[in-house]
């Protein structure tokens, strides 16, 4: 049973007690709702468009995408036959199929700093690849990285250092998103050994507030990069292609040389990618990094046609506006019933935290009242919104919104 | 055109000289051809059960399985039904499906050393979280490594060390794999700081005989980390399920406390799984691995099937007869015509050397000559036999090794 008793949890938490036996755990990662309050589903047996059912049959309006993924909805109708099609043929040979081809081409046409891609299978990937890229280009060594920035969950990244031993870091050295005296320390400090500066497209941090990256401050990262021979990464993998199809820096004329994409350029289907610019396409060509399922037809089937259809369809435009409404819906309504809100970074990646929450109880109890009315928000991992949202969908969620504000000013 | 002119390559040439202008040299990793001798094709259209077919419609009757994943033959129809059901309900959502505990179940049931399991997508992803988990729970760094062992593409293990810096494999000592006197000293170098052995099922390095590990050796492994309470680590990506369903050193009486498999768990789907001893449990669920895709249940159905064909049926003693029949096969015909050849390693897993064939010159005609004959071998590779592989196709292959070989007795 849910905390709050309305949702019958039965068979989820049954199957969570079996699955403690034989995972560590129970589970492990992002997907571990250890981590979350109670009353979140652990399985899933559904999903179709914006909608996510559990094992109990549960429905829950989703406002996840499977933590980014799903950017045109689950189980889109295209895509599926676009997979479907292309596994009836071959997924994984002894070398890719020709569609590997046609997708680094596409990448390329769409993102401006693209003059070359490959792909991969985790973010975590592509995000070192990047490192490794620099590295081989530059043949120097140190990174600098965001505080609090997630690049993946390798041992130089993974946010639990538990297993991590120094020299798996030694090589990173940190600065304040968006602080630019703090980068030109870092630079400063890195002296003539600096491969990269690793940035992600904004500051998406878990259990704070969202920033937009400051243009004097990517122009600093870039100035530096470029008198130090250094090498400017962008680490698009949560939110590349929600921010802008031509590359997350691209209104702010700032050009990366290298971009770490993932997520939702396969619509659910496992893929990654790195783009980098002409400058590095030797340094790319030389390193070696590979895996089995690198090459799986299947995943670049998906990639070109979520591709196509974004290239198609404005799906940031359409994610964007349901943005705003869903954002400044959540605005009034929380200042209708008193409850001081924040709400940060770009709209198509909704982030609500509750001010004086420095526990989250807030956020937690609101979320589990979300739950019980069917909505599946995040107390304090940012959210994302698909092109299967409606504008009825948002009507549905910020009803739920409203019931959850109410029981929030009462019980705070 | 192919170097020997039988094949038509149009198609495939063509789609290279496009590929070299999006992809940095026109593919990265294990699936380039430019690592090949001349004649192969980059890339593929079809493939179905052990045969895989070009762009240009010419048909191979294939020894690599996409380089291990499909054991059972490309496209298995039972393994396809199951993804597409599970398709058609969930693929990646905010959570794993209910088969995330049924796949730990299973993989748990049949392999001897796993009390726990975890998934994730690449071989690599296996190993370095190995790794990971003997740290956490040692608190120590270092690990033994075989010189030339593969054990995937991330910086520390990366066969190429472009844009490799020096601490990302400062904690790794290196030994001769079936050494003992070369494994004592490592780990004597190790001292007190040594978290775990790492070490492929057999020695399946590229370019040079196969080589069964000796029972002392394992034994040896087993008793260093026992007496330095460090962690036996068994890299079964590439041999997982082909040597032995119980897990790889089952019949060698040795257990280890960590096993990494990937490619044949899922038949060509990307997955892989982390299994370990119950002592290990603890530190397992408290280091951060995760990935966007882990959880993509069509995969773990893949897996599910698959894992649960190989317990239904006897893959290995299918695939270790044939590979019986094809070294017999080889060898008699080598000797025919007096050309000295070595293969070694398992049966299903084939490798076919030739003698004084330092450059390989021998090996890569034979290959050449091979594969005009739609027969799909690796010069330099270990092969892979399927499920799908049958006693007809043996006949195919060795006439077409007869072809061959007549030909390299007369060329060299």
């Amino acid at each position: 049973m849910s905390t709050q008793g309305n949702i019958n949890l039965e068979k989820d938490l049954y199957l969570r007690k079996k699955a403690e036996k034989y995972i560590p755990g129970g589970m492990w990662g992002h997907m571990s709702v250890k981590k979350l309050p109670s009353g979140y589903p652990q399985f899933f047996s559904k999903a179709k468009d914006a909608r996510i059912w559990d094992l109990d049959g549960n429905c829950y309006l989703d406002f996840m995408c499977g933590y980014g993924p799903n950017i045109l909805g689950y189980n889109n109708v295209e895509v599926d036959q676009a997979v479907n099609e292309q596994r009836r043929k071959l997924d994984l040979g002894n070398g890719p199929s020709a569609l590997v081809v046609d997708l680094a081409e596409k990448i390329i046409t769409l993102v401006d700093s693209a003059d070359w891609a490959l792909f991969a299978k985790n973010g975590t990937d592509a995000t070192t690849t990047c490192l490794t890229i620099s590295r081989a280009a530059t043949g120097k060594k140190k990174i600098l990285v965001a505080t609090g920035s997630y690049h993946g969950s390798a041992p130089w990244c993974t946010p639990v250092a538990t297993g991590v031993v120094e020299e798996d870091t030694s090589n990173l050295i940190f600065f304040e998103y968006n602080d630019l005296s703090s980068l030109e320390a870092a630079a400063e400090k890195a002296g003539t050994n600096l491969a990269g500066i690793i940035l992600t497209a904004f500051r998406h941090d878990v259990r704070r507030d969202q920033e937009l990256p400051k243009k004097i401050f990517l122009k600093k990262a870039r100035d530096i990069c470029d008198s130090k021979n250094a090498f400017l990464i962008l680490d698009d993998v949560r939110a590349g292609f929600r921010l802008n199809r031509n590359g997350s820096w691209f209104d702010y004329g700032i050009k990366p040389d290298l971009t770490a994409f993932s997520k939702a350029i396969g619509n659910g289907y496992p893929i990654s990618a790195v783009v980098g610019v002409e400058k590095l396409r030797k340094a790319a060509s030389e390193i070696y990094v590979t895996g089995s399922f690198w090459c799986n037809a299947t995943s670049m089937a998906a990639s070109l046609k979520t591709l196509s259809i974004m290239e198609e369809k404005d799906v940031v435009a359409h994610i964007s506006g349901l943005g705003n409404t869903l954002r400044s819906g959540i605005d009034q309504i929380a200042s209708n019933y008193g409850v001081d809100i924040s709400q940060s970074g770009p709209s198509q990646m909704p982030m609500v935290l509750f001010k004086d929450d420095k526990d989250f109880s807030k956020g937690s109890k609101f979320v589990q009242y979300l739950l019980n009315k069917g909505v599946y928000f995040h107390p304090w991992h940012n959210m994302f919104l698909s092109f299967a949202h409606t504008a009825e969908d948002l009507d549905f969620a910020l009803d739920a919104v409203e019931y959850a504000m109410k029981k929030i000013s009462t019980d705070f």
